[in-house]
Parts: C-alpha cells; structure tokens; sequence
C-alpha cells in the first residue's frame, strides 16, 4: 500500500528573471517587470510529498518530522530571507523561474530521502501562480 | 525535465442543470434544487496546469503571462458574469454541470497551447466541490 | 467578559443588479457587467459574529448550534439555490447590491437573537469583495 | 472523457499515537509528543476524489450529493467528535497514523462506490501535514 | 499613528465540554457530542492583535519576533499536542468551551506585553467557529 | 446605515529593514535577517475597507469598481514587482517595516476618497505577519 505524505512550508526571498548574457532589452522583453534590476519579492510556499510503502511497524511512510528538518536544512535555511540571485549558489548561473527553483529543490531533497521513496514538489510564486516536478 | 505550470483564474456565473427535453419531474428527480428555473450561481474558481519541457534559454515551460492571457479570453471573457445556459454557445445545448463545464474549458485551453504542451483543468463550483480534466 | 463569537456559513445565489426605475443605459453605466438581465452568480460566504457576556454555568457566550441553526433558517435555506431578485421577497423591490444584502441578513438574524446580544455580519460576494454591517 | 469529481469533507477527533505492544520509551522514541497518553486531536479535512466517464444523459460522473453522503455516513459520522483510538472499530487494534487514517476511509468509501469508479482520498491532519491514497 | 500588529500561530488539542458537577444528561442536553467523555480535538488557529504607537526609530509598534516568542511559550508550549482538560492546569476546573480558552489566552498574553499595548485575541476552534476577546 | 465594503488586493516587492544612521551590528540587533543587505522579498497582500452610508438610489457605500482602480494606481502601480527600500520614493527616507507600509497605503488611498468616508487598511507581510491601520 503506497501513500503519499505531504508537508507543506515556506520562505520570503527576493529574485529577478534574466541572463547575463543578454542585452537588457532582450531580458525586458522576454521577463517584462520581473527583470527589475533592484529585485522584487515573493513569500513562496513549498508542498514535499513523499511516497512510498507504509511501514507496517509504525504506521508511517516518512515520519513527518524527517521530512520537516530535511526541508528546514535544504530549502529555509538555504532560502530563507534571502536574495536568490546574489546569496544562494545555485542561481548564480541559474535563472531562479519557478521552474528552475523547483528542480533545484527537488534535487536537493531527493538527495537526503531513501532511494525507495519517490519526491514530487510543488512551489507556489503566488497564490495564483505555481509550479510542480516529480524528477521525470 | 518535464515542470508543470499552473495558474489560477476564476469567473462568477449564474447557471441552471436540467434537460429541455425532460419533464420537469424527472428534471427536479435528478438535480434537485440546481434545477431552479430561476437560475442559481457559483464564483467558479479554476487552474490551468501546463506541462512541458522547460526552455534552457528562458527557463520557462510556457510564459505564465501567455497562460493568463489564453485563460482571459478563452474562459474569463467568455463566461464571467453571465448566464451559462442562456449566454454561452457551449452550453444552450449541453447541460452545464461542472463535468461538461471542465471538459469545454480544457478543449478552449488546448487548442491554443502550442501541441507539445499537455494541459490539465481543475474546476471549482465552491471551495468543497472541483472537478479535474486532463483529455483522457 | 464579552466575547464574540463568530460562525461562517455559505449559499450560491444569482443576482443582477439594476434598477426597473432607470433606463437600461443608465443601468448598465452604473452597474455595468453586474446588469446582465440573464444574471450571474456567486457563492456568497456569510460570517454572522454575536457578542456578549460569557455564561457563567455552560461558559458559552451563545450555543453556536443555536446560532448555526438561525443562519440555516432565516439564510441558507431563504437564499440558497436562489435567484435574489426572481426568489426573494426584499430583493424584489431592493436592489441586491452586497451592501443590501448584508443589511437583510443581518435584521433577519438580529431578530432572532436574544436582545442582550449584538450582533455583526461580514458577506464575501468574492474572496475579494466582501462587506461589513453591525447596525449602526 | 474521464473526469474526477472531488467532494471536501471534515470531522475533527482525538488521538494518539502508541503501539500497545511497545515500551512507553519506545513509543516516546518514535511517537514523540503525538504519544500524549491523555491524547490530542485535530480537525481532519478529507477530499474524496472520484474518477469516470460522464453519463452522457446527466452530465453527471457521479452525483455529488451521493458522494457527500457516502462521506457522511462512512466518515463524519464514524469518525466526528470521536476519539479515534478507543471509539473507532479500525483503529483499536491500528495505530491511527494519518498514512492508516486514509486507508481506511479510502477502503470504506471504495466499498459504497460502482466498481466502475476510481477513487483517491487526501487527509489533512493540519493544514501544513497531509497524506493521499489511491489503492495502490 | 495606532497600528495594530497581529501574529497567526496555531495548537493542536484534545478536549472535552461538560461540568463534573453535572449530570450526564444535563451535559449531554447541553454540550452534545462534544461531550464525549473520550475526548475530541481540533486543530486550533490563534491570532494575537497588539496595538500600540509606532516606535519612530525601529518602525515597530512590536518586534513580530518577541510576540512570536509570546505566542510560543504561553500558548504552544502550554497546550500544544495536550488534552485540555487533563494536561492543562487552568482547565482542570474551567469547561474548556472556545469562549473560555479565549480569556485564558488573552490573559497570559497580555500579562508578558507592556502595559501601554492592547491586545485582542482571535482563536479558531474550526475553521467555522471562532471567537475573539479583547480584554472588555 | 454605515456598511463597510472592503477589497482584498496584491503586490510582490523586495526590501530589506534597516536604518543608514545605524551601524551594521545595531541594525542586525534589532532587524536580525531581515536586514540581508541584498533584500528578501514579500507576497504582500491589502485589504481596503471604506466604511459610509449607503446611497439610497444605487445601494452601494462606494462603487467597488472605483475603489479597485485607486488601489491599482496607488499601491499596485507604484508597488508592484519593485524593491520598496530603492524604487519607491516614500521608503527611501522611511524604514519599510509592514508598519510603515500600512500607514503610507493608507493615506495614499484616503487622499483619493471622498471625505464622508472612513478608511482602514490591513496589511499582509505573510499568512502569518500582518499589521491594520485606520487613521488614529
């Protein structure tokens, strides 16, 4: 029997959308208003859902509270009031789109849940505005 | 890497469920007080969840702004504050429960997302029932 | 001690706005897409907020069945499913505006209340347009 | 044209988490706080999600209101201000982890349905901790 | 310039409405199912409102952290993953209605903030049902 | 009779807490990491509440419609996607605590309301952190 057991968090960070290799009117052009130089913001919310075989010992897939600390060291702590551009390593030469903040966080948990056990995230930019990857 | 996107919309419309070609009994036998004539309505709250490849360049499966843009005209243009049964071409002939309304959003939504994207619609009549179409 | 105590309830309703005194362009400057004469509708959400001393014997300030069942009464089943204008006694020579509808609510629950308690209603037309009355 | 249909649902209950054949110290090295012996609870939201054909005659995959009354019978009232532990069948002898919560609901649900009806149930234990079942 | 500034946090408990100078009927006659003498449980919301004067040097009527810090040993420590009734020395002798936990929290807020700051407390039993006291 | 009409909107920006006549270790002291000197950012989320009489021939406190528009030019356009400390004139002299913000929302809507009408105004920071302000 596989269940899927989900944890839901958050973290406030600035960001802006662009290339450095491109012209400032091509960065305007493809990311508009999102490509303000002096940065803009989000409170982005993140849902972890793990899945796997109930353990018929405790009643759990995933103590909830593993999965807690392993989103606390890997995505708050990394993230978390930050400026995603300028303090967080793997957007120096990544543009942080939703898209690629969401691979880049599924990577970074995926890496500390057993090898059994499958990940998909979804990363919420807005309440409006969301993105989902499960590693296919 | 395949990313879903997804964005929310929402538009209020006024509808009524029942059959023209049915007896007002066997109207009010299946779909009880939905069938007022009189007409009722919902603030329809809907997701549009896009999934692709995302773009090495922009970072991007598809420009959210273009989503929104093909959710305004398609959906929010076409349906916010009106009558379902009596304003929409869609639905003077086909009943307007929240199946048939999902399944006429996606095919909107579809046919102006470029034929790599998949597409899946998730419906709300009210915060406690929704409906899902992905074109399976 | 006063404490308020507060219980949300909901119905789906359509509505127009307009009134039969005034021109239809005199409508439709004043209340635009609110006037189409086919309707359109919403799940109003309705937050009905009683406040007075908290008994001593049973520690509540009003037993919120009590208060749950007066909102079924005199709301839900007098709104619910309903066209306002075409099913409802005081819209049919009031305009069904929030601001009106709220009114409404709150004399017919007020009504029912004992005289000691006060009482303040808040009604969502929208998660985003909503509006507040408490008798004064 | 497969759609689900999704109808929310809540109850709210005590519980504890503890295997009877386990220490005390065992238990408070796995459980945690959720090993309260006097208990603790939470309000349960559950989402019941039904996947099939649209009846062409209806509109309908299923009619809603049935869906709500499987919930009520099967779920709200087994399950609403209960203490899951000592007044629920199911979990005298099942530790009532959220991950065993939705298999039951999900096996009692299934049962009510046609055979020609997908079902999937989401448990959430609190906004932020939720689990998803589907059969599989 | 009077700002009011408010925190969310949240409790999860078991408990139990009736007096243990009652009888059982008269308790069942007046609590009902929420005097199930094995306990239910809520997941409980609270929101803390201070209002005071903005500081003109921090631009703070109150750090957000020190009445975190509040919110956190009065409330979440205290009654947090508890049985009510059994685990919380204030209710041994008080039916833990809403109304009366309300008062409960507001006094022990209340006596860790400078005097010159007013305060009101909102505590959610269910999403539904709330009650706010503030000091009146 | 005085209803109040309140509209919920949004605005994402980057900023960072901070006074320049402070040194570096006194504002890490009082705004800890909030102070990042490459800014974090917010999903900030306002409700406006307009509070008067109801007109007699429209129903309506205030067009819904015109307090929509004020909040789009004065909070959405001068806020929207910028970094509050450096793109926005009023907090290039004032620290932009959620306090400050609020306060300079709210004279920037009541500057543009007919006098008869009273103004509050809340402010989101996060879910969780939020701050209302009402002229006093």
């Amino acid at each position: 029997m596989k269940v899927t057991v989900s944890r839901k968090a958050h973290f406030n960070a600035a960001h802006r959308l662009y290339r450095k290799d491109w012209s400032d009117s091509q960065n305007n052009a493809v990311f508009g208003k999102c490509n303000n130089p002096n940065y803009h913001g989000h409170n982005y919310e993140i849902i972890a859902s793990v899945t796997g075989e109930i353990d018929k010992e405790t009643g759990y897939v995933i103590d909830i509270k593993i999965l807690k600390d392993i989103i606390k060291t890997e995505v708050e702590e990394a993230f978390d009031h930050k400026n995603l551009n300028l303090d967080v390593e793997e957007f120096k030469t990544l543009n942080p789109t939703a898209e690629n903040i969401v691979v880049v966080i599924y990577n970074k948990i995926k890496a500390k849940l057993k090898s059994n056990l499958a990940l998909e995230v979804t990363l919420y930019e807005t309440p409006r505005n969301f993105v989902t990857y499960s590693g296919k």
